[in-house]
């Protein structure tokens, strides 16, 4: 039975060996001029999490990871970006090779409109900065999907499960993880999470408060089992 | 001679003996909601290494930090803040009982008017966001001057002397350490830095690339001395 244990625990290292995991973290920055930017308070510890569990699970990592202060997890291929565009860049790059792809990034959905090579002096009164869209990354790979099963990240403040399931369907995902920010514990920063799992195929289960990593773990379980079902 | 030496150094180490320095490092955070701010690139290691080195030469050091990743530094009591307006206040209220100031934070010129308490939707279409001035910490500083030391830091981009030297005099500062975040590896986020320093008094130097703790130093000797000139 040792034996067996030992072989399970062996199974269970491998879930993902084969597989091409493609993992987005932390924040992205929208410069107005080289010392001011716009961006949000996302640390990329859930991505980071999420690419060292995939790479114990035997996954082949890519992480594309906005400016944070973490070490690259052991085995993983980190790949560092700084706007939302970039990021849009390197993802799409990736896309089409990967089995599995988790938008843990917070990405700016605006940028200023201008970006000025020098730093802008002070003025008197006020000013508006002009912001524009950026691409909706996450978006855009739901509408490219062929056989990736692809995972995104809901942060809400209010009406956190409604929100988040019309954010799984506009956007074609397989599978989203909705966190509250306003919850104790919970989202940017932290090192713990409150999350909703909710899946296309009707699957939904709430993660109590726990550790980020437990959490990466969770979530990649939850995956594979979709992924074997969908005889992927 | 030994004994000389050691004296000496001893002297050295105490040079800020009995001085109440006040320190601020970091960016601020200016919210446009609970997710989204803006802010700059500042990590605040120049704030931090002129604390450590303060208390290393005997002063009483206050830190008053906007959001990093840092370590506290031995001996040093450090104040956390997010805002411009946190920033103020903390600043303020122990700006009488200072007898050196050095405002190395990186405070944001200017917030977004209205800060929005839940996450705003994305809506289709471009937006402007109405910003408004921060509170000048730097310039109430030096019109409050009384028996304080004041030193200020300028970031500049291009004209970075006589733009340094407007600073020193519209902000009623003692001295300025200009910092040309062009140059490779000064600046911010950056272990080194290469400055001009310049008095009230019209003293000048440039400090070449030296890592922000021998800055540091650099920084607190001259202030030091001309401290003594003014038989402070």
């Amino acid at each position: 039975t040792i034996v067996r244990v030992l072989e399970q625990e062996e199974q269970k290292e491998q879930l993902l060996k084969g597989k091409k995991v493609l993992i987005t973290a932390g924040p992205t920055r929208e410069k107005i001029d080289p010392v001011r930017f716009f961006t949000n308070p996302s640390t990329g510890k859930m991505g980071f999490a999420l690419a060292r569990q995939a790479a114990r699970l035997g996954a082949d990592v890519t992480l594309i990871s906005g400016p944070v202060k973490l070490d690259t997890p052991s085995g993983v291929e980190r790949v560092d970006v700084t706007s939302a565009e970039d990021m849009f860049q390197a993802v799409m790059e990736r896309y089409h090779d990967s089995d599995l792809v988790i938008k843990s990034a917070a990405v700016a959905d605006y940028r200023p409109r201008t970006t000025y090579e020098h730093k802008m002096k002070k003025a008197p009164g006020d000013y508006a900065v002009e912001m524009e869209r950026t691409k909706d990354i996450l978006l855009e790979l739901g509408e490219r999907k062929e056989h990736q099963y692809l995972i995104g990240f809901a942060a809400e403040t209010q009406e956190i499960e409604s929100y988040g399931r019309k954010k799984l369907e506009k956007k074609n995902l397989d599978a989203i993880v909705i966190n509250n920010v306003s919850d104790e514990g919970a989202g940017f920063g932290h090192d713990t999470n409150v999350s909703i799992w909710l899946t296309k195929q009707g699957d939904k289960q709430t993660f109590p408060l726990m550790s980020k990593d437990e959490l990466a773990t969770n979530i990649l379980q939850k995956a594979v089992e979709e992924m074997k079902g969908e005889s992927l």
